[in-house]
């Protein structure tokens, strides 16, 4: 029975048709989605015409995704739903390393390298040199672990954002594995803030809002090994002038570092006489023991 | 501030970054939205996997929109949110006739046609005969009111959905004006009940709740007058099988009116002699005042 509805009770009556949905928890999902649609658009009043301003922004939001580029995942990551997600299932504050957003540039076709490589590519900049170990939780190293790692160039672009100056190769991202020890290292080049688009939809909520769209300056993590957790990371430069103000509230206390100043004549982490400054970092990953 | 948060402290933090929106409804809205859109990720614990299937439905919907196509507006009317807009601002139910949804098949550049014109345009059908009028609250006829109606065939289709079938013409839609008495009628033929498209998101929706997308026949009206609150409204036949499941909660017992049938020999209203079975209906639309 759909008729003779009111506001009040429309709710219930759109919340009834779902019923017969067979799959117990995308039923769960559509009735408490219509409660929580309908208890906004009852609260706020909402106009037809706003409404109709929803409606062409959700429509644009969707045309402006390509397979290098996702709105609607950029929409979730302004209004704080990416990291919540996240937060709801690794609240953190353990024993292991927090996780957080896995952000729009991960790429699965990554190569792969070997400890202490360059994985710069062709990309000119600062020297960066990491060092990462991989440990469980009672302090054990973690030998054979992937670690995805990815970054921007000096000026907060990443490859895929600029696969015409790199003729279509990936730079500054590859995968590596830990060593005996739980080890891995690799030279770089040191990364930039950046903003996110801000040229589609959602640079108009940004901008309506008097937002930065800057993210401060980092370096992103996937780790796996069997037996853990998969863990999605980022670390932040402690010194960054964004790190209190991400726009896309990513960055957790437990995964800022610092990111060391070297002057040009002092020796890289590996050894080599570096006649250029350069940046270190290092962090220890602790992976959770997966749940049987 | 936007580090160190938790599940519980993100929505707030997210709600300040709003602060500095200069529309103060616009901030309003932000800050509810995220408010409802945050409080229903914790109550469902929402997986990333099913935040990765929201986007991607997303995006799909987008893609699906076309000028003729507007599959957003489509998903707000299978959740009741169209209707809820509606009877947030018009809940109906005093003198002044029930508004409801407009629905997608308005079209602005619709032929102007005098009263008793059959504006069928080249569709085969049963003969319908409406017969309508407008008044105010007082019961004072309002003359000269603009009246568009449109409606589907007998198949349930839409002109623009047959454009080919056509020539491009538009037909069962028209423009009329009420002569001094508040009247304006027309010949016609009768629609039909159909479904909502589900060649799209919004299809695979309905099929996992196992919703009818079909609505019930009807014809659509928009009333405009000098001094009155345009009146967008739909009159639905009392007798179909689909009056009281409207896919897109539309139906109000206000607005179901009987479609009488008549016999082959019959005088139609406007003294046609039929050698074929028609219909008639006939309605009178209240309009409000316009608010000063």
């Amino acid at each position: 029975m759909t008729i003779d509805l009111t506001a009040a009770s429309i709710t219930e009556a759109v919340q009834r048709t779902f019923e017969g949905t067979e799959d117990g928890r995308a039923k769960e999902l559509f009735v408490r989605l219509v409660q929580h649609l309908h208890d906004f658009t009852r609260e706020v009043r909402l106009t037809g015409e706003e409404w109709f301003k929803a409606m062409d922004f959700l429509e644009r939001a969707g045309k402006t995704c390509t397979p290098t580029r996702q709105e609607f995942v950029l929409l979730s990551d302004i209004l704080g739903l990416s990291v919540l997600v996240d937060l709801i299932h690794h609240p953190g504050g353990g024993s292991v390393t927090d996780s957080t957003l896995l952000g729009p540039f991960y790429v699965e076709g990554r190569p792969t390298a070997e400890n202490g490589s360059d994985i710069s590519g062709e990309v000119a900049g600062t020297p960066l040199f990491f060092n990462g170990r991989v440990l469980d939780p009672d302090g054990t190293p973690v030998a054979g672990a992937k670690v995805d790692t990815w970054h921007s160039d000096g000026e907060g672009f990443y490859d895929v954002q600029m696969q015409d100056k790199l003729h279509g190769q990936l730079a500054m991202r590859a995968l590596l594995t830990t060593d005996d020890e739980g080890r891995f290292w690799y030279r770089s080049v040191a990364p930039r803030y950046y903003p996110v688009p801000t040229d589609g939809p959602c640079g108009e909520i940004l901008s309506a809002a008097n937002r930065s769209p800057m993210r401060p300056e980092h370096l992103h993590f996937w780790l796996h090994a069997e037996g853990f957790e998969p863990l999605i990371t980022m670390l932040v430069r402690s010194d960054d002038p964004y790190v209190e103000r991400d726009a896309v509230f990513g960055v957790r206390r437990s995964l800022v570092v610092d990111f060391v100043q070297h002057d040009a004549g002092e020796t890289a982490p590996d050894g080599t006489p570096m006649d250029e400054s350069f940046q270190t970092a290092e962090r220890t990953f602790v992976l959770a023991h997966q749940e049987r």
